[in-house]
């Protein structure tokens, strides 16, 4: 199978549970349930999920389990989406050539849609009928949380707004680029490669390795998407493009320059693809997905 | 230790724990951290929390995991809070005394402080420092995701601002009055007195009594807080009254009538006390919770 079509059948596999699970929500307004589908099912790659799946399926983990863990990762990352597009935050009218959901609903629904799947993705994971092994709920529960919350995503989103809203110095440093790519996009990257040897209970050794791996990938994702936002088009990356610069904020191509963030892009695919060194064979959809960052067009 | 004194502990010790929860969270944005702190640490009965303590120590459980369920039961409900103030929902500036979180700061700090509180509630369930018994995180995440998700206290919002900002006819019944009242505040509440019995391993007949008990006091506190609303004064009250009529809500005590409601009022504590009927006298807390309802001025 290409790695475009496990990519598809990761897709459409997470996107049947996701809307299942929206339908089997008990007791939700139907007002509330159409803004987190419209959150939810709004097309995307469904990246995070596809590296849940394939990093559980390295290690033999359950699959049914893995699927709730892959599920729950993009209600939180759709959650971000949808508030981070509110008028107080980014002020964005579409997305993937949608409606955004407050343009689509209005603020309060849009906030409390992103509420209500951020609640329901650790619901998600601790109800018996996830079939998450018992001795990986707590890790997989912290992690998530960890990397969804102060010290990770959402921490990141206020470092970001923070110079855009308050009019404060923009810090240009690499440093300061990377930790705020490290929270703000890398850390459910990151937890996306744990989920497997988590749920699979496997040793430190295979934790740390594809810990590297989703800390590499998510930082060639960053690197790759400044690239696009200066080199792509609005209508291949389906959102408004050149905000980066228009925004006079640093980004790893006005830092590194647009030769030097393409061989860092490199660099840390090489990184990336060398974490993967022990594990044969199976791991050929990982390795694939390395290429693909610098491949994608949107 | 009469039951002011021991409310007045249960908060204190509530606070302390939040604060240095607060003070330990790594790599959060000042900004961020501050704002969270606006929202938590700005007063209020802590009367959930209590609940997770006083079900806790009936039944013997742990008591550092005990505090570990109150502080995020407590977190969660602020979020709620700080999101419900927002102006494209409740539009409030004030809460008890203070400027509410985005009135302090801003819209977008106000969500995100709302966005990182609700996610650090479920890291600290799931911490391995919280000492939770293994096989009770399960059961507690889930059933704390629940209640505040979809269909618990976020859908409770959904419906109530349904009527407020859509202008949809209001729904004068009884029915769905209490329908309301269970998702939006009752579920937390439900939460609160399940947890006790969770955390200790008790049997079904335990976990039976203690929902029943905490259905009662959920519905008490609903009629206290719609009395409170006809009866109470700004000042005693610490935020605006009357806000019910004047936005020709229904209320238990319209459908009720002020007598009826009074009524109903007694008949719900003498349901809750039931509950309690075979716990002797180390549930006279939570006895003393029921009274404490109907006696509250705020």
């Amino acid at each position: 199978m290409t790695f475009e079509a496990r990519l598809t059948q990761a897709r459409v596999l997470v996107e049947g549970d996701l809307g299942r699970r929206l339908e089997a929500c008990r007791r939700t307004p139907a007002r509330l349930r159409a803004a987190m589908a419209h959150a939810v099912l709004g097309g995307g790659k469904r990246f995070r999920p596809f590296l849940v799946l394939e990093t559980a399926a390295l290690f033999d983990a359950p699959p049914a389990a893995a699927l709730a863990v892959a599920s729950a990762l993009e209600a939180i990352h759709c959650y971000s989406l949808a508030h981070d597009d509110l008028p107080s935050m980014d002020n964005d009218e579409t997305r993937r050539g949608r409606p955004t959901v407050w343009k689509a609903y209005d603020e309060w629904t849009a906030i409390l849609a992103g509420d209500a799947l951020l609640t329901a993705a650790f619901a998600w994971l601790a109800e018996p009928a996830s079939a998450i092994p018992p001795h990986a709920l707590g890790a997989l529960v912290a992690e998530l949380a960890d990397a969804a919350g102060p010290a990770g995503m959402v921490g990141g989103q206020v470092i970001d707004l923070q110079a855009d809203k308050l009019g404060e110095p923009k810090i240009p440093t690499l440093a300061h680029v990377k930790t705020l790519q490290e929270m703000k996009t890398g850390a459910l990257i990151r937890f996306a490669c744990r989920a497997g040897p988590l749920l699979a209970g496997r040793p430190a050794a295979d934790l740390d390795a594809l810990t590297v791996y989703g800390e590499a990938l998510g930082f060639a994702f960053q690197i790759s998407d400044d690239l696009l936002d200066v080199t792509g088009s609005a209508a291949e990356v389906g959102k408004a493009v050149a905000k980066d610069a228009a925004a006079g904020k640093a980004t790893l191509v006005s830092l590194y320059g647009l030769d030097g963030a393409r061989r860092v892009l490199a660099a840390t695919q090489a990184r990336a693809l060398d974490a993967l060194r022990d594990y044969g064979p199976r791991a050929g959809p990982l390795r694939s997905a390395v290429d693909f960052m610098s491949a994608r067009k949107s």
